[in-house]
């Protein structure tokens, strides 16, 4: 089956992860996911926002190395590729992850 | 003296901090800043860009509460708002700019 390509982990930018977690529509899919803290399909996020801006979002994440997408048969898995963002920046998705939840526990 | 209006430390958004450091340039200056560990002149920076290009950037660090600009005279003295931001989003300047200065040192 026709994969996904993804960036090697030490092919990842930082400035590509800061980048994909300047969007609000890419921060809540990632805090979907982390809240979750398994892979998820694009269906069971219940994200309501319509389906071309998702795939632009979507390829936003995989590029910047943040999220993994597995195509099994019709559906698209997705999961973050934490483990290996803390092997390469050490402390940063914890941080972030936490502040991003502190402030939408504020909201 | 006019000076630059700054966010409260309250107001800031992390999603602007991550947009603020999704740029190269916006980050050389943020690690310079960071690396000085003290307040800096335009002038001290050394970043060879175009003063309208250095401008917007300073305009963006500053909407996003990075940075604080205080006009003396004819200088403008830059700072990080570290204390600030480590108070409001605990960890996360930390952990970036030490993820920041590690890929430097690799590059």
């Amino acid at each position: 089956m026709r994969q996904h390509k993804h960036p090697k982990i030490e092919e990842i930018d930082l400035i590509d992860i800061m980048y994909a977690l300047s969007d609000p529509t890419r921060v809540e899919i990632v805090m979907t996911l982390a809240g979750k803290g398994r892979a998820m399909t694009c269906g069971e996020l219940l994200i309501d926002r319509p389906k071309s801006s998702m795939s632009h979002h979507f390829k936003i994440l995989r590029g910047a190395g943040l999220v993994e997408t597995l195509i099994k048969g019709t559906e698209h898995i997705n999961s973050l590729r934490l483990k290996e963002l803390e092997e390469r920046f050490p402390g940063v998705m914890k941080a972030v992850l936490k502040a991003f939840r502190a402030g939408m526990a504020d909201g």
